[in-house]
């Protein structure tokens, strides 16, 4: 086990708030593997960077050798909006959930070793309670308490409906600490109410409560609302690299600090003088990085250079443009025609160096014929336009 | 089926609200038997006069050739309450809840024909419900429209807390009409929410909504707060004789024409003259009804003679004493002794008109020694304290 106070250091560093910050420090200290638990939503399978604000530390308590339990909330999911008012949340299959929930781990697998997390679907204890169950559940809470909730609150003040299965979801959220004997509860700062419910069913239940820790909620690309699929001003993990390039180089710049801090691995003092010396060139480390860690070194560079050349809106007038006759030519002969190398033997070094794309690809053979106009480059700031002439 | 409209007519002369009067009066004229649903509480099995007002309702409508269903609440009796809070409300088991609910209705046999009624519990259906059902039944409501029944209204304001399970209440009563398919509902005033929830339900769950019938509470004899065996102020209709007699006796003048509409059967004509020209002889008729309807007439007689003789608080200094010689005397020789009989054969006689009684109790054998001191009464008006002197 590492050392449990730098554990504690690092959550302290990018946490909002910790619940409460002296016992989870003890509790990090004793040397017993913590249960760390995480809901996740399988109605939106999709995970996007603000996803991986939370998700990244569970990374660290992961490498620090702590259990990580994914609970996936199928059961709400099965059952839907049972008021029938939202068309949005129709209910899912059980084979639904399933995929949905698969589908999400896949992508959680890009974070956190996910062959040593564990996946725990909240049916599994809670579609085994009777109404009695429900009675004892919903006895341990008060609805003043309830109504402290922000939302309920704001919603009951304006005379909007809340249904009153709605009151009972909470209860539900933190009854999944009880099943599960959490530890420790690690979420965005918008579930700080759910997770202190658990906290407290688990206190009402006999059991130690859960240690919560909460994590800021990433803006989303328009710089105004939360990260979320359903604004379309996300950047998903799952999305191919060239997305991922170009939405990164569209983070705000007053936002590019915080994308850095809470979603990359760049040291600070990296980043930092960068972003008052040249935003562009900012966004450019932001986004190869991120590009890098979700879809892999090539992928990245390709992103990039196709957001150079395409992306970017460069028409390709502004672009360097070489005819050449005929209607192909070795990749050897045009590296020299557009100037990238002196000679033959340097244009194969190239080459070998993997440091020639075409169309954004890296080229690995050097005997490689290119027919059809193409885009060449060198390195990550050369590219010229071919065009052949029949 | 006896005719609707006069149904209806009686109805409309006794009942607080109904909603719908229009509906209810239809229904009672299709000239098919209705489901009249009641909702009894298992953990309070001692019925009072309270309790009467709508089951003698219940009986003019079982008269008309309608189905009464006894719901026995049994599954909330089962829980108790779920917040702990409330040690008034302890779990009862199983066996506890289907013995009250057996001692209810040995009561209410009292009022009307039990055989031809249904019982129902209803952990028949809510027991069989699980999360799921229970969030699509909570489903169906706001918490607004829950918050509309006053006591909750009120307990909110005042800043009382108000368990969440105590939300889902009302729902689990509205449910039973739903489960039972009910036609009709019949309730005192203050069941009036949770009646109407059921009305509310049974529409969302695809039914004609149930007929609510609502009758007045009534008044304790602290002339207060309504009666309630909680608060001693009850007419408990299990009493003995003696109780019940006595109990009569001492409701408050003004309350006295109330309870003759509500609870006997005594025209009005013959109690409201009586009721401004002698209130105590108002409250010998009122006690003496209600004691024979519960106990029957001669039980009911020898409670009068008891209520005259010990309970009205009459010292024995100023009843007549007849002091007799020796430890012990015939029946028959104590008629004459106190003035009841001038002869042996008239004192015979007069037991055997049952007309004689012994400390309250009716004499039937001419033959009996009486021995110890002793009350014998003539009718309901003349009696002698009897004394031995050794």
């Amino acid at each position: 086990m590492e050392d449990g106070k730098r554990v504690f250091g690092t959550i302290c560093r990018s946490a909002v708030d910790i619940f409460s910050a002296e016992s989870l420090e003890e509790r990090l200290c004793c040397g017993r593997p913590l249960k760390i638990k995480f809901g996740a939503d399988p109605s939106r399978p999709d995970l996007h960077l603000g996803h991986t604000v939370p998700l990244r530390m569970l990374r660290r308590l992961q490498d620090a050798g702590h259990e990580i339990i994914f609970v996936i909330g199928d059961f709400t999911g099965m059952i839907g909006d049972p008021s029938g008012k939202s068309k949005a949340r129709a209910p899912l299959t059980f084979e639904e959930t399933r995929r949905n929930g698969r589908s999400y781990f896949e992508q959680v697998g890009k974070i956190l070793d996910t062959k040593k997390a564990r996946i725990a679907y909240n049916s599994e204890w809670l579609g085994r309670m009777d109404f009695a169950d429900v009675l004892k559940l919903a006895g341990k809470y008060t609805l003043a308490r309830m109504m402290e909730r922000d939302d309920f609150a704001k919603r009951y003040a304006a005379g909007h409906p809340i249904g009153l299965h709605e009151l009972l979801y909470p209860l539900m959220q933190g009854y999944d600490s009880v099943a599960l004997g959490a530890d420790v509860e690690v979420g965005g700062t918008d579930q700080t109410f759910n997770l202190l419910v658990g906290r407290e069913l688990q206190r009402d239940y006999g059991q130690t409560p859960q240690e919560v820790i909460t994590f800021p909620l990433l803006p989303g690309l328009d710089g105004v609302e939360k990260m979320s699929k359903s604004l379309d001003n996300y950047i998903g993990i799952g999305e191919p690299a060239d997305s991922i390039f170009e939405k990164c180089m569209r983070v705000p710049d007053v936002l590019l600090e915080d994308y850095f801090r809470l979603t990359a691995d760049v040291p600070e003092e990296t980043y930092r003088p960068l972003l008052s010396a040249d935003i562009r060139q900012a966004h450019f480390l932001y986004a190869r990085e991120i590009t890098r860690m979700y879809c892999g070194s090539d992928a990245a560079a390709s992103a990039e250079l196709r957001y150079v050349t395409v992306a970017s809106g460069r028409a390709p007038g502004t672009m360097r443009v070489i005819s050449v006759n005929g209607s192909g030519a070795s990749i050897v002969a045009l590296l020299r025609e557009a100037g990238f190398a002196q000679s033959n033997s340097e244009a194969r070094r190239l080459i070998e160096g993997r440091g020639i794309r075409l169309n954004g690809e890296t080229v690995e053979d050097v005997g490689l014929t290119v027919s059809g106009d193409a885009v060449l480059s060198r390195g990550k700031n050369q590219f010229v336009r071919i065009r052949f002439r029949h």
